[in-house]
């Protein structure tokens, strides 16, 4: 996969040579540029101006994007801008582009951008309901959320079946060694080596956490006829 | 502010050396470590072990942890740990930060933690219905949305009253200059020099923005009389 950045802060990526996102960059998995767009303002390195209209605050011209744009070889790339007002990134959101060969970051900074930047965008995407200083750390969460999908970067393919949203359920608890810590216990069942009540256990922890946290998420999770029991016995008895 | 991190990846937070944060962190305003708890681990520094009761992957042992954790001299500090199952991150989550003295924060990695963990964590924090390879890029960007609203920090405490979320609603579109870039002009509204004009035109923007594409933050919005007009016209509009 080949990831663009347009961005005036490429140091920040720095973040991405570690860890999971770093091992798929060496190996050649994904291949990541980042583009300081300040670099083709064709005004003394100006990158931002005052609102026509009036008000607070300086913003991105459209210019240094554009050009910066076109610079990057791309067939069909899906370009991404960060914007709170954007579509709400989620696991699927993650997998779908994880399919793509060629994903282009715009990340906006200081209190805004010119408008007509979007005509260049196929997705306004937004991390969340919140306001960020710019979109560089959107940008990173996105692309390792993201890479981590794509099947050669983590090894065991089954490793992330089990994760929270991939089932549609919250993960169920986990302990590891030692057996007690500061004079907290591992629950018996995992203890038991009875591998069909270990399951059952955790197929229940997770129900419950699920519709206790989150009962949104029951909504649209297709119940077997296990879940649909073990769910009713834990409505009954909180 | 003390913010205190508990990560396996430290040279990920290099992106907090840049932009508002870095110039928050250069001020003294907030003051940010991180600390490698693999330091702390008694066995060889090993961190993680296999989860009890069969299952993929490594869990993160509590007592590297929990020994990083009580080397930080921290009063009452929130300590929150990053989790996709926990409460959902916002801008008014992120206003209730911004008013602590200590934040800690503890980055999960690899396929989860133990369980006894949570004991030490007042918060259980999600960026969202995505998993991430660890929490320090969840981390950095509640960092990121918590720090700009320290009053010192943005200099102009105004500039994000205007900001998405803040005000209730989406922003309206934004244009600097050029007036015509590529065959795209400022709409005429913004260059007619009428102030109460262009109010009502952004007003205006703002609720339609809003209202297509997050109909849920009217649902909570407290609506003037002249909002409820503007509205209704664009409801009959479209």
């Amino acid at each position: 996969m080949k990831i663009d950045v347009l961005t005036l802060f490429p140091e920040m990526f720095t973040a991405l040579e570690h860890s999971i996102v770093g091992k798929a960059r060496h190996k050649g998995i994904i291949k990541l540029t980042c583009h300081n767009f300040r670099e083709n303002a064709a005004n003394a390195r100006h990158v931002d101006d005052e609102p026509y209209g009036g008000g607070q605050g300086m913003l991105l011209c459209a210019q240094p994007i554009f050009d910066t744009f076109e610079k990057i070889a791309a067939k069909k790339p899906r370009v991404l801008l960060l914007d709170p007002a954007g579509k709400r990134f989620n696991q699927s959101y993650a997998e779908e582009l994880a399919k793509e060969d060629e994903l282009i970051f715009i990340c906006g900074h200081y209190e805004g951008y010119d408008e007509r930047i979007k005509t260049l965008v196929t997705d306004e995407v937004s991390l969340g309901d919140f306001v960020l200083t710019g979109g560089e750390l959107a940008a990173m969460t996105i692309i390792d959320a993201t890479v981590r999908l794509i099947p050669e970067v983590i090894g065991k393919a089954i490793s992330h079946q089990e994760d929270s949203f991939s089932s549609g359920l919250l993960e169920y608890p986990q302990y590891t060694r030692p057996y007690e810590y500061r004079g907290m216990k591992v629950p018996d069942v995992l203890m038991s080596g009875h591998h069909a009540n270990i399951r059952k256990w955790r197929l229940e922890q997770s129900l419950r956490k699920t519709y206790q946290r989150r009962p949104d998420l029951l909504e649209n999770y297709c119940l077997t006829e296990e879940e649909r029991q073990l769910l009713e016995e834990i409505k009954n008895e909180l």
